[in-house]
């Protein structure tokens, strides 16, 4: 009933995670309406994505392809003995906004999870081990997400980094847990208000 | 911070309506995951998208550029003396899947909207008045949207139309107003109860 190239436009716009039919229509209709230089310019993009990136080779950070070492390891004023670990790449970006971190990152790629066949071999631990020593780390900041999967990968990082360097006094913490900004105690779940009073600071 | 492509590639997805900064993000990392194809996909669809469709040249339904006039006009099973008028070309998708009319479409290209600077000699409304007279038609029937904007254009295609053919019999039949499927009358608005008591249909 529609052309091709637009049917076409549709199905491919339903690859993007979270878009169904009808948003894909509306999107691919809105791209027809508008000046053709912006399908040109998301075209164009697409194209170039994978070619255009790659991995750092020490913190599993996402980098240019011209670049050889990520920037947030690589720069003289970044502190290569506090590592923060998190789960993927965008991650990084959040905890870069915050400007309040002068370390370094490192990238699991994912979390330890069994039924998704994610086990700790398939993400970048030994990396992290290595790096310990290598840049004569004290303190890693375990910055995986606040859900079941993240806690595990915490309990699981700390055990297996205290394990490999006994005698050393590295330190390892964790992300605080607590009330965000904007919310209200009646919609607080209770494991978050629990920390909340366990973790209250003085004023 | 990010790989300039994959910059990029947020940048343009971002041009999508209703995809802010989160989504295209998302939308971004998904792809730069998944296997490069479907981007390729994306990007081919993209490229192809305007090239591909133009307007039937009597009904300004999207065709395929291969195409000279829409096959909901030409084929012969469709009566041209009926004509169902939508606001936009994915209106059509919408009746067509109801397999309930065997009639022809005209598709105005929006509806009168003052504020947004679309008068009725922005719209297919002059093509519309040509139509009847070629086709002989004897039934119209406005298929433009529940909205204030929608109301008003039915409003002026019935004068417009009685005006051009004073002595016609032509019918200019309106979408019925009514209470959807899957609602209940606790949630349903005013004017839609209204419209369902006034119109109520012997069982």
């Amino acid at each position: 009933m529609l052309p091709k190239s637009l049917e076409r436009t549709i199905e491919a716009l339903g690859h993007l995670p979270g878009v169904g039919v009808r948003s894909a229509e509306r999107y691919a209709t809105y791209l027809l309406k508008a000046d053709p230089e912006i399908s040109h310019q998301i075209a164009t993009a697409l194209e170039n994505l994978h070619d255009g990136v790659k991995l750092c080779p020490y913190t599993f950070a996402l980098i240019d392809s011209t670049e050889t070492v990520s920037a947030l390891y690589d720069d003289s004023d970044r502190d290569k003995t506090t590592v923060l670990v998190v789960e993927s790449p965008l991650d990084i970006v959040a905890i870069e906004r915050t400007r309040a971190y002068t370390g370094t990152y490192h990238v699991l790629g994912g979390v330890i999870s069994p039924i998704d066949g994610i086990t700790p071999e398939k993400l970048h631990i030994n990396e992290l081990i290595e790096r310990v020593k290598r840049d004569h780390v004290d303190e890693i900041i375990i910055a995986t997400n606040p859900s079941v999967e993240g806690e595990s990968t915490a309990v699981f990082l700390n055990k297996i980094i205290t394990e490999q360097y006994p005698d050393s006094a590295i330190k390892i913490t964790r992300l605080a847990r607590g009330l965000p900004l904007g919310t209200t105690l009646e919609y607080a779940d209770q494991i978050t208000l629990d920390a909340a009073l366990k973790n209250r600071t003085k004023l």
